[in-house]
């Protein structure tokens, strides 16, 4: 796929939402959903966008590598599947399409960030300089849909003086609402020294951190390559839970203790874990003396971290999550073009919870740690 | 250590148990919990031991591999550290000793298996002998103390003759009760074709196999390893949950409908993410047409999958598996020694659960798939 051809998909979305059969088909497949009602304000908070740097930035590292779970995936957006047809126009449209498909799914305000991996397979340079003009773009389709549109600016993390200098530009100049980094960057974790100035800098300018799944490392991805395994099915909430463990058992809490990171797919399966790793911590640190935080490990999940729904229409696992982190640290989330925004509507809008507390995951809680305004 | 050493300690156990101070002193730190009732018949289900011929095993093995991840684990057992004091004696004991925990715990009967990563980390020559001598020495366990021990045997899943023929030893010669296997074997899992041997022959023999945990394979392990998160922490659950993901997509359920596998700690994870693999399985098989399964994975992990509590003594992940895989499918166990028997009764006897439910998994489930004597 050119340029051209980019420009002409990204055209596209209009007509295509607008054919019977065409990109909206896909989505009816799986199944009806119940129309959501008017009653909630509700903000999605993992939701996709991609851009035209994005997308040749994409296309041009195709060029020179030759395999790679992360590569994959982009090398399908540039594609012209009937997945690719579908799914890269809807990720080009900061405008009237996407905002029809919230319409109907109910959401009043979508929380943008750059699709995964976002600038993390680029250089550095190229990672600044495309992070820096697809934060342009979200800032703009903001300006044009203030009511709808909140966003999470890209940066280098990999580059630890232009990274924290563009999130600065984010929040002060573009008036972005947090940051978004998918996993690792060239196999390190946010934890690693290197990559300090990125969550000092978040702390600093009081907005959050959302770290959203990509493929694990490829030297570590062997076990979890059959069958699709090492996608979303599995392996990317390895990777990400994995980022997460690292952070909560690093101490970057207690050396910035007023970080927030956001997970999504239900906080990637460390709530299922809290109990065990806090035993097990508790355990070594007895037995040989290891282990230095101030606070047992799931005190810095329920401080310093958020989860959100993105991908996980679940009420059981919605409720063990209630009891497990607390209302306060649920955000909702569809996981848009990804996923239905209509299946998340229903899912939020049927589960047997208190309106207090819907209210709090629909908007509430997004409100606070985004600085949206009510 | 030399053999004469470990005789020693295996010796020393009912020494140590009786001095003040000694071996029960680590274990009383985790604070007290109540005197279990008597109105349960407990059968834990993940209960490690050791032999002698394995301790060996792992002292040879010592002499030749310098790293590692389950080398630390073994040679950690063969030093003489207060950790491996305590823990080795009480893994080699198969007599009063262990009887005396099980009773201060209310333990009726401990499904026995020969401590991670059993034989798996030897040559298959090795492992056959060593799996041969282990299962001989816990079936004349269990033929001295018939009402409290049952046990799995152990087989060298590398070699696709001799493995299916211990196991076949193991239940009709030996009288044991299933299988263990310590998930990978030099970085293969059991879904692959030249292990089907092994799940041919449980299946034949109608007994199930334990996939317990061991390390990732060392060329996957570099994201895991900060902070210990490779073990019990984090990395055990991901590679024993990567294996039991495998199986479920692999279609080794539909070869072998009647295998029954078993995962402990709560699945490894699996069961927080039934919602999401489900989905993501049907929309890669609707958008690619990948994926031949018969059923969606989550069928096969409530036809063909238990779960067990070792070492996850929590109440709402308790109760989150009771609603989505069943409690049919749920067993007690506490992963003696590595865990503690009487917080793991007082965990399952507290539980806010039916009185039908905690029979079912302290006892029922397990004489039913373990064919135990009523």
């Amino acid at each position: 796929m050119n340029r051209r051809d980019l420009l002409r998909a990204a055209g596209a979305l209009g007509a295509m939402a607008a054919l019977p059969g065409g990109a909206m088909a896909q989505r009816n497949l799986e199944g009806a959903f119940p129309t959501p009602t008017k009653k909630y304000r509700r903000i999605t908070t993992e939701e996709a966008f991609a851009t035209l740097p994005q997308l040749n930035g994409f296309r041009d590292i195709g060029k020179y590598l030759d395999s790679g779970s992360d590569l994959s995936f982009t090398q399908t957006l540039l594609g012209d599947s009937s997945y690719a047809r579908d799914m890269t126009p809807r990720l080009l449209n900061l405008g009237e399409g996407r905002i029809k498909e919230m319409d109907e799914g109910g959401i009043a305000m979508q929380v943008l960030s750059l699709t995964s991996p976002g600038v993390q397979m680029f250089s550095p340079d190229t990672a600044v300089a495309i992070a820096r003009e697809s934060n342009d773009i979200l800032a703009e389709a903001i300006r044009k849909y203030p009511t709808r549109f909140a966003g999470l600016g890209a940066m280098a993390p990999h580059d630890p003086k232009r990274g924290p200098a563009e999130m600065e530009r984010a929040i002060k100049q573009l008036g972005l609402n947090g940051f978004i980094v998918n996993s690792h960057t060239d196999g390190g974790y946010l934890d690693e020294q290197r990559f300090w100035p990125i969550l000092e800098a978040a702390e600093a300018l009081d907005r959050p951190i959302y770290i959203h799944p990509r493929s694990l490392p490829e030297t570590s991805l062997a076990p979890f390559r059959p069958y699709g395994l090492g996608g979303a099915s599995w392996g990317y909430a390895v990777e990400t839970g994995t980022h997460g463990m690292r952070l909560l058992f690093s101490g970057v809490f207690d050396r910035f203790p007023k970080l927030k990171i956001i997970l999504g797919h239900m906080g990637e399966g460390i709530p299922y874990w809290v109990y065990r790793f806090d035993h097990m911590y508790n355990t070594a640190k007895r037995n040989w003396g290891t282990g230095s935080l101030k606070e047992a490990p799931s005190f810095y999940l329920k401080r310093n971290m958020m989860i959100t729904t993105s991908g996980m229409f679940s009420e059981p696992v919605l409720k063990y999550c209630m009891e497990v982190v607390g209302v306060d640290n649920i955000l909702f989330a569809a996981d848009y073009p990804y996923q239905d925004n209509r299946e998340a509507s229903a899912f939020m809008d049927a589960a047997k919870i208190s309106e207090a507390d819907r209210i709090k995951m629909y908007s509430g809680n997004a409100e606070r740690v985004f600085h949206l305004k009510v």
